[in-house]
């Protein structure tokens, strides 16, 4: 035992491994259209390619990596394919898997400047970048976090920090008010849930027949609220909803939460992305007057999951929410450099940064405004395809590139019919493999969702799934309906 | 515009610059004890090297990789260095590496089975693996967070949906009472100040001299409580503290909270790994009678970070916390798989299980056995070194490869003194350069701390920081004290 050499594997091995794994990876880039989107397999049908039991012996990294198209690439929904036109995107660019590649290497862990000095200050000078692109005044302090659910809690959180130390009341939380549209994401509701809000204080207020917020409304159900003792302390637009990408009026709402002293949370988490793109700025107009904003630039800046940034204006009250220095974390520069650890629930911090240093750097602004105006671009092509065709229906306005819309066959079929019609429509032209579309309800309509935001789409693949579309529909309506 | 041609980075660009980095990490691997384990930099310094603005144009991919050595390395922590030996190790291993190249490249975002299949059934398959592993019995159900904060923080919140099941107060959160030693991570008092528990019902455990929880004084302290009129909700017991790596007996506390009906949460981040040993094992004992456990495959499983892995015996309270589908994410495979984004704060979740599957199968459970207990091995020699040494003293036992001590020079100097001789003890050594130590504090002693646990941690490094400590005591001691 005494001699028995333990350690890594050999880095010569590492290197000839390394470079498979790399020509792999050309290879599934270069092919990515020939795999189907969607896999076609089965819940429990995966695993059952796995042994049950953990091997006793060490296995070759030759058969690791055969592995990968045995059995890992059957069951993979290939977000990078350029037909993945699901949710929100989340494509890995080139310099993105390259970031990742270096961040797993050099396995830096940020908690505290000491612990890794260059994630600290990159994370600085990039989210820096990033602010003068998405022209954020200079005020808005940054921070990144993995998820926009850990972004927004984090902005929730500071808001409840905010309102106790203004009020000290043992009964506070049971009187907190918190508002956001009936069209914001899930996750602000959980994240509220989780800090302990009140069920029956979460307002969800009203949106117009685009689906924006109604300040008005808002504003009258603050008021409410006031009167009856209540406090509310937190309110959420949202910049990109995720059903339609409608945009709340951000200066509206601002005003109203300036006039009550409320703290307002943009969640901007896919469409902030395209303020850096100079004609869709107008999205973030009155943003100086919010306290936070999230956007993920895994979501449209052609990262791989995970990266979300989170800028607010008043970071001392995420510390003084967070901050909790225990002996065996101190170090020599705790008062002369940021320990972001001090500004989050999470301890452990990867070295995300560098995703925002090779991506902006390989494109550079002026080529991501590029992409970002083409696939607005794009988007607004498949809108006008839909409008000028008389069986189908656009369902929403379309402010960047995501199209709600839904077939309405010739004949007159019930609203129950549509449902099914459509339903049926999106599950056939998925099973294709040609395409993966996913969808939303709204006023008790199945509607088709279709978004245009991975780095590899371009117009000939809106077109191919508008000509399947089409196909589809002609055959189901054919034969049933 | 319309011809413009937008896109990544050509997959052939991809090829080649993905091979150059492979190269890079391969050397850096192969030279890593060349470079010094700490930077020697001030904070600010590096961020002066990067631009104030973001790149208008995109550079070439070479001139950013040539930038790692001029601009990144200089402040890198070198976690990866075999004297790291500072807090808990966190070391890339060849294969976890070589997994998370995969993991950004595929960019699969498992929120649901159907975006992602295959991470959806890895993270079962491998879980269970580590569940055998550790031999936690079959009822222990695992999900994958990225760090230990995160963990510890749903079980707490599970633990206050139990109890807000049971008991229908609208006041219950001001009397829920929580604990844990006074050893405990300061991320669990994090967590629970963030869940909106009481700074007041907040119960730091006494610890003996081993700075183990004392189980009687829990049990008194859980007993006033209610007398009190509050409620006990959660105890955390801790399996290797992070100063000294003690371990709190399981299953004394596990007999006080099946009693009272508390849950109980096991933090075991670093050193539950150990528990893959057969003769460590017994570190668990008492395990079945507890709800929750979280153990870090990125602290001593030779992974890159982030990986933590949460275990519980009540998936279904998990669930009650926090699912919340909206439309936009149902799938027809809601009822007949594992969607974990409903056992999850977080909605975006990265394809994490591949790095157990690489490192597992490239090690085999032998292999992992194997590296951790010579790292004990290595741990205890240490330990024996520093007992045999007058100059030198041991304060705490060692119950794995985590070693506290301070120098005490033959001259009898003041306890002030004594603190600050070995503060600077390790000051003096981590500026060589030649090694990373950190500290803790504890009864009023500076103490310092060597950690075993990195993959290319063998013997010899240790025996040479053991060298140089005595070496620049001497010094020390022959200019000052």
């Amino acid at each position: 035992m005494k001699n028995k050499i333990v350690g890594d594997m050999p880095p010569e091995e590492f290197r000839k491994s390394g470079h498979e794994l790399i020509d792999w990876i050309a290879d599934y880039l270069i092919n990515i259209e020939e795999y189907p989107v969607l896999p076609n397999t089965k819940p429990g049908e995966l695993k059952k390619r796995f042994p049950k039991n953990p091997p006793e012996n060490g296995e070759s990294v030759e058969e690791i990596l055969s592995d990968i198209d045995r059995k890992i690439i059957p069951g993979v929904t290939h977000w990078n394919h350029p037909k993945f036109m699901a949710y929100f995107n989340s494509t890995s660019s080139g310099p993105g898997i390259l970031a990742e590649l270096l961040t797993a290497a050099l396995n830096q862990n940020g908690m505290n400047w000491k612990s890794s000095p260059i994630a600290a200050e990159m994370e600085e000078v990039t989210l820096d970048w990033l602010r003068q692109m998405l022209d954020l005044p200079e005020n808005f302090w940054g921070i990144i976090y993995d998820t926009a659910s850990i972004s927004s809690l984090h902005a929730i959180a500071s808001a409840k920090t905010q309102v106790e130390h203004e009020r000290k009341d043992k009964n506070l939380l049971n009187k907190l008010c918190f508002y956001f549209s009936e069209q914001a994401h899930s996750s602000i509701e959980k994240d509220a849930l989780f800090l302990g809000i009140k069920k029956e204080h979460i307002r969800k207020i009203k949106v117009n027949k685009d689906f924006k917020m109604i300040p008005e409304v808002l504003r009258n159900q603050i008021s409410k609220d006031i009167e009856n003792n209540l406090i509310p302390f937190c309110v959420v637009a949202t910049v990109g909803t995720t059903s339609t990408t409608s945009v709340d009026s951000v200066s509206k709402i601002a005003k109203i939460c300036s006039e009550k002293n409320i703290w307002l949370h943009i969640d901007a988490a896919h469409a902030g992305i395209a303020a850096i793109v100079p004609e869709m700025r107008f999205i973030l107009n009155g943003v100086e007057h919010a306290d936070s904003i999230v956007v993920n630039p895994h979501k449209w800046l052609f990262m791989p999951i995970d990266i979300s940034v989170y800028y607010t204006t008043k970071p001392n009250i995420l510390k003084r929410t967070f901050s909790l220095i225990p002996e065996y974390l101190k170090t020599e520069q705790d008062n002369s450099a940021i320990n972001y650890m001090d500004y989050g629930i999470q301890l452990g911090r990867r070295f995300r940064s560098l995703k925002l240093w090779f991506v902006i750097r390989y494109f550079g602004v002026k080529g991501l405004r590029s992409i970002i105006r083409e696939h607005i671009r794009v988007g607004k092509l498949f809108e006008e395809l839909v409008s000028n065709n008389p069986q189908f229906e656009l369902l929403a306005p379309v402010p960047f590139s995501t199209v709600c819309f839904r077939a309405v066959p010739n004949r007159v079929i019930s609203e129950a019919q549509l449902n099914e019609l459509n339903e049926r429509l999106m599950n056939e032209v998925n099973r294709t493999g040609k395409v993966f579309l996913s969808h939303t309800r709204l006023y008790n309509k199945f509607i088709i969702r279709l978004v245009v935001s991975g780095i590899r789409t371009k117009e000939e693949h809106m077109l191919e799934v508008w000509a399947l579309l089409q196909k589809t529909l002609s055959k189901l309506i054919g034969n049933e309906y």
